[in-house]
């Protein structure tokens, strides 16, 4: 396999935006395109991702009006779906892409446009990602799924509810304060502990602010060989390391909802690719659709042990300057979850992070390499790349 | 890029069926496991090509619903989406997955349930595949795409309506007939020339059996590297060449609706890779969701001068011993056309062809070399692969 590096990218603000979802593909697509200096005509292929524009606007087959609305003409493209994760895996498709040979210079666009519908038709076309016939049926949407695994790791490891809440809170206190420094950052909001751990419940035990947004957004990156990477950029971000992985769909049938397996096997192959471990990272973007995944990514990351995530989140070693800074985008908690984009969008802050051009506030100093997790349903489908600026 | 070859395929029937989605895949799955006699284990990947089961059955997500239904645990899965070709779009990055050197043993799965939903409905599902803003709006659904399409034709080659009607009902004549001998089919009914001329008016210049159908259904194959196929099976199908394109997504932006520009680019790269031409095929499956379409596809093809495939239609030339053998799985129309499994069904029916074993009615003796031709959209998105028995 060839090796791939990034060489452009661009993200639209994340939020309830009044641009349509062919408007947020376009500016996306535009920025990176600008931002590589590659015209249009040298994109060999798209890769796109979208959990459900099918329902949330009507608009299916959408990887061809994302072509249509990036100025692509009659290349392959193609739409990749996986949940929450669906422009992640349209990035590993098209890093094989590349890899393979068959392409040189691909885009990879991520967009979903939620906002057109209301709370409970999003909340059931979320709820999609889970298994329809034994969890959607059963009126289980996701802050409940994740509200069982908060639940059962609480009572695994033994940490009272009250101590555990405060831990979950700690989450998202940290990603608003980083979030509030994003100037592309749905809700610029900063909140105290109080604030979060007293906003009202939504799933037992986790209440409105443990969970993460529902945004309009839009993310691309340009991929190339990185043996030619230099000739289009002068700061590539090369791809070093990724992995895939798909845990058993239904709750009911899984081991142990303490953990996500399918985090641990995705991190393991890609730390194998890379030739590099834990801590070797110098911050990390993980998939906080709650508060409680934030935890569980993380030790299934390798970053902490099982059951100490959240401890060391409350104790600040998740902070911009704490041991592992996580989420300094601000997280899907703050920055939003424009389901389709939020792949692509940890991407784009993660290049800008190596890049060392994001705001100084959610900075991480002298950032060299970085992971990349991002899950799609009840931590169903994971991905994981690692990233190193040259 | 590795060469990658076919090891095994398995498909269920076509039709409307008491089966739901997730017992579609299942037989589907384990009877391509079966028919390569690989263990499950040893499958590395797993690609899904699904259209709208966020529709049809309220199911997103599905490659992880896949992964469950075929007893496939903690490998990647992907489910990708391109209209109605969306399994043929799986199966080519399944390629590149092989290709590339990431993966060994690929399963590419396709799959669709649309009868859980009544035709209107599953007219406006379909519809989603065209431009939403531009056309679907206007109330233009599919079979009024291609009448368009048929229109400008007929208009462009001065060829009278009555004629092209007799033309195009050839087409369907035609599939019927190879599909009545398919146990796999849909609709095993044999109709006349003047059956089909005289059944009930669709979309001008469209009538009923112009028109494939509304099925469930699903398909499976197993692809390896090509070096170790035989190591796994007695005849394995190699990939000799791969295309892929897409046009211009509403119709009213493109220079010529007689023509489908993303077939051309698709075929000559697939050509050009495999180092043959269309006289070199020895028969073809092709994308009739309507009958002009099987036209149009097949002069994109290079079988037939432009304004010539109608004619040769009504002169027998694409029957099973016609001159170039088109569909005689039944394609679309009399086989049916499960969207998210037809493109993986093409294949597994072409590999049957190439092994020799089907019904001697819809035979092609001693085929070596076949191409299959899928497109997703109004002719939008298009997918080519060359297969050759070695």
């Amino acid at each position: 396999m060839r090796d791939v590096s990034i060489i452009g990218v661009g993200e639209t603000k994340f939020g309830t935006l009044g641009e349509s979802l062919r408007e947020l593909i376009a500016e996306a697509g535009n920025k990176a395109l600008k931002d590589s200096g590659i015209d249009r005509k040298e994109i060999e292929s798209l890769y796109f991702g979208n959990y459900c524009g099918d329902r949330f606007v009507k608009q299916g087959h959408s990887s061809s009006l994302a072509a249509l609305a990036t100025g692509l003409k009659y290349i392959p493209t193609i739409r990749t779906e996986t949940a929450c994760s669906s422009s992640s895996g349209a990035f590993k498709e098209a890093v094989l892409g590349v890899a393979s040979g068959a392409y040189d210079i691909v885009m990879v666009l991520g967009a979903e446009k939620m906002t057109d519908v209301d709370t409970f038709e999003a909340t059931d076309i979320l709820a999609m990602a889970g298994d329809r016939e034994f969890e959607g049926v059963q009126g289980l949407t996701f802050p409940g799924m994740f509200a069982l695994m908060a639940q059962v790791y609480s009572k695994k490891y033994g940490i009272k509810m009250e101590d555990f809440r405060k831990q979950l809170s700690s989450v998202a206190v940290k990603n608003h304060r980083n979030g509030y420094h994003n100037p592309f950052a749905h809700m610029r909001k900063i909140i105290t502990l109080e604030e979060a751990m007293d906003s009202r419940m939504v799933a037992y035990p986790l209440n409105l602010f443990d969970c993460s947004l529902i945004s309009d957004g839009a993310a691309a990156a340009i991929l190339c060989p990185s043996d030619i990477a230099t000739d289009y950029s002068e700061d590539p971000v090369d791809v070093i390391g990724f992995g895939h992985s798909t845990d058993i769909l239904p709750l009911h049938l899984r081991e142990d909802l303490s953990r996500s397996r399918a985090t641990t096997i995705a991190s393991e192959k890609a730390y194998k690719m890379a030739g590099i471990g834990p801590g070797d990272i110098d911050f990390t973007e993980v998939h906080d659709c709650f508060t409680i995944n934030e935890l569980i990514s993380l030790e299934g990351l390798g970053f902490f042990d099982n059951g100490k995530a959240g401890e060391a989140s409350l104790n600040e070693k998740t902070t911009v300057d704490g041991s592992i800074p996580v989420n300094p985008s601000g997280g899907l908690k703050s920055k939003g979850h424009p389901v389709g984009a939020t792949g692509v969008g940890q991407i784009v802050e993660s290049v800008m992070q190596l890049r060392g051009v994001v705001e100084k506030e959610r900075r991480v100093e002298d950032a060299e390499v970085c992971l990349v997790h991002n899950i799609g349903g009840s931590a169903v489908t994971c991905f994981v790349h690692i990233l190193r600026r040259r």
